[in-house]
């Protein structure tokens, strides 16, 4: 979605992981929210399956959101959309939310005119438990298309997550962030502290934290996931929007596990403002700070996902440098990290950069375009060894094939076009990833 | 390639398989060719390599062809490419051409500038077996990218190649299919027979006889593929041209094995015009038939492809009806056969079907928009039984799995937005297809 108006604002849209806040994979509490989850029996398995985000003032929040592109997208997806359109004024980007509530186990998905009023109560029930309107209420759910959520074990769940019985400690959120997993095997967080200004002129740490699940169905232009961002720094809706959108276009739009795209995915952005600092304008200093922090933190949510891909036992990351522009350069690692045939190499540790250079050939951007890139200018290299320049190079195939032992396999590739450059991240295709996806439902 | 034209054309660009022409999956031979195939010793298995498809009279014959659209297109794509603009009036899509050189086991893709020598090479010592002038010869190959072709070997291959040493017979024609294969488990061929008018008033028979390589590194939009296919019939090269592209579109275009798009994707057909039958005009009836006959031939041998998927235990086929448009239609068909997890539950015979209405809602068009559809109008049936209509249907789930069990499994979609309807096809993803890719050249 930031593709198309990306070539405008590239050197703001090319994160330089070296320029990024530090980012530690934990989920350190930003002030002024309270989280947390349990098991209310939406999921058969018993584990938890409900989770809440609340800001613990009695006022809503500044909150924005990116979501699923799908035309099959779920219940939760619009209700979403409507509350920020009732409380903002873009249109269900941006707008006020006292809370998250999201489901796990059930994607009420197309689930019919039966799911929406399902997922509407679900929004009445969470009102009612922090204490708000339903409107200032955001939702969002994953699991299985086509089953109906249980109110009543909605409900039932609802009793413990009222604000007063949350947590506004660490282990809150990461209370919450087991609550919206399904098939992902380990917690998912990521958190980066920055200083702004306050008021008074001294300067305050502010932190952004996040949380993401999902590691199927997942592909660019939002995957089968829900992240829930939070910070304690203060900004208005619109600027948020502004900031979660350059950065899901850098991250989350830039991951790919099975090259599907599902009818759930949600990232929310919520800022309580509880840090004291100076609300953050769109174009200063502050948002560019606010921003890097977003960045570094979807972009580590982002890998935690594609290290966690179904069946994966490695990592890939694609670096794409020369680039005639942003949207070209980004096409290009994308298409080379959802490439079956480069992560069934990579599953193999086979240095067949062949199929590297096909996939790259056969990029496509979101506009339908091809990209620009030729073998007369490409330049390959697989974990930092040069195989490929312009024509084929000798390189020790098995030292690359030992290279590929590591847990990530970075696979770099210069266009020799331009300046724009981009990441993707996927994982390896593995007979596991088939084993458990064709035992899903069954 | 088809696709942003195909609105205009909308009810010439359907295949309604039930009025396609009957065709058997046979190498019927067609007058006016000889061909054959040997093992030269490209491949390190001895498997025949080396495949020539000549016309058998001394003039070149009317030829069209459409070419992978990979940026990093192989060598013998440029070539061929080159050939048919020397001999042609539209920059390379059609011309004349004596015979067709097919090499397997070693794609000369990015092997840069020597590799464009090589393959130059290739066409000489090709043009000197079948006694015609480079121009006049086709080239294609498959295999590993990377590698060089070895020209010592195919000079020595092409004497067993010269045209009174290759058959006439149906056997010439199954050893040149046989020997442009890689990976495929059987022999792909695919014949139908109409009856076109003769300039002295009465009905000739005509064939259109087609061969077909690919099960692996197959998307639409051409896929690792090369196609020959031969008719007797009578055409201009710019009318056998515009007959091809739009055959191509409705069925090579619509096929898909991995989502991954080769360097070598080539469609040859060639018009030897030996049975004797007026010169085929467009928008004439005649070309009508001849279009459906060669139609039905590219389907036939796309399916069959599809069948024959790398690690593959069924064929999918998408039906989609009520699109907008053909875009539409056909955009949501591919979307629905590539998708990694509608592929793994064919697999696992698991009817979850909220995986292809996933997949259909994040269906976008060649030229990147998305497709008109919505969960209120949507339709779906797995194996002939109704599992989705605006909301979900209550349907005997194990008796959809056992029907799962058959060959070939049939997804249909109605999205209940026009008239347009397209098919496309593919085949489940298996713990082989990962095994087999994982291991291909270590």
């Amino acid at each position: 979605m930031s593709e198309r108006s990306g070539n405008a604002r590239l050197p703001s849209s090319v994160p330089d992981p070296a320029r990024l806040p530090e980012v530690i994979d934990e989920p350190r509490m930003p002030a002024g929210f309270a989280c947390g989850g349990v098991a209310c029996g939406i999921k058969l398995s018993g584990r938890p399956d409900l989770a809440a985000f609340v800001v613990s003032g009695r006022n809503p929040a500044a909150a924005a959101a990116t979501f699923t592109a799908n035309r099959m997208a779920a219940a939760p997806v619009h209700l979403s959309r409507e509350h920020l359109a009732a409380t903002g004024s873009d249109g269900g980007a941006s707008g006020y939310a006292r809370g998250v509530l999201v489901t796990s186990g059930c994607a009420n998905a197309a689930t019919g005119s039966a799911g929406d009023a399902d997922q509407a109560e679900v929004a009445r029930l969470a009102a009612s438990a922090f204490g708000c309107e339903p409107a200032h209420v955001l939702v969002a759910s994953t699991g299985l298309i086509g089953t109906r959520l249980p109110l009543d074990r909605v409900s039932a769940g609802l009793d413990a997550l009222v604000p007063d019985a949350l947590s506004e400690r660490d282990d809150g959120l990461a209370e919450a962030a087991e609550a919206i997993q399904t098939t992902d095997s380990r917690l998912k967080s990521a958190s980066a502290t920055i200083q702004l200004a306050s008021p008074d002129g001294s300067s305050h740490a502010v932190t952004v934290s996040g949380v993401v699940k999902g590691v199927g169905m997942i592909h660019p232009q939002m995957a089968t996931m829900i992240a829930v961002v939070l910070t304690d720094a203060a900004a208005a809706p619109a600027t948020l929007s502004g900031l979660l959108r350059e950065a899901v276009g850098a991250t989350f739009d830039q991951l790919t596990v099975d090259g599907d795209t599902s009818t759930n995915d949600t990232v929310f952005l919520v800022a309580s403002g509880a840090a004291g600092t100076t609300e953050v304008e769109p174009g200063t200093p502050a948002a560019a700070r606010l921003g890097a922090a977003l960045t570094a933190v979807c972009r580590s949510l982002a890998r935690q996902q594609a290290a966690d891909g179904e069946g994966a036992t490695s990592l890939i990351t694609c670096r794409v440098v020369g680039g005639a522009d942003l949207a070209d350069a980004r096409a290009v690692a994308r298409t080379v990290v959802a490439s079956s045939l480069v992560k069934t190499a990579v599953h193999g540790r086979d240095p067949n950069w062949g199929r590297v250079a096909a996939a790259a050939g056969a990029a496509r951007r979101r506009d339908g375009e091809p990209v620009s890139l030729g073998p007369e200018t490409l330049r390959i290299s697989l974990c930092g060894i040069d195989v490929y320049g312009a024509e084929p190079l000798d390189f020790d195939a098995a030292a690359v094939s030992r290279a590929m032992e590591a847990p990530e396999v970075v696979i770099e590739l210069d266009l020799g076009r331009g300046s724009a450059a981009a990441e993707a991240w996927g994982c390896d295709l593995s007979e596991e990833y088939v084993r458990e996806n064709s035992e899903y439902s069954t």
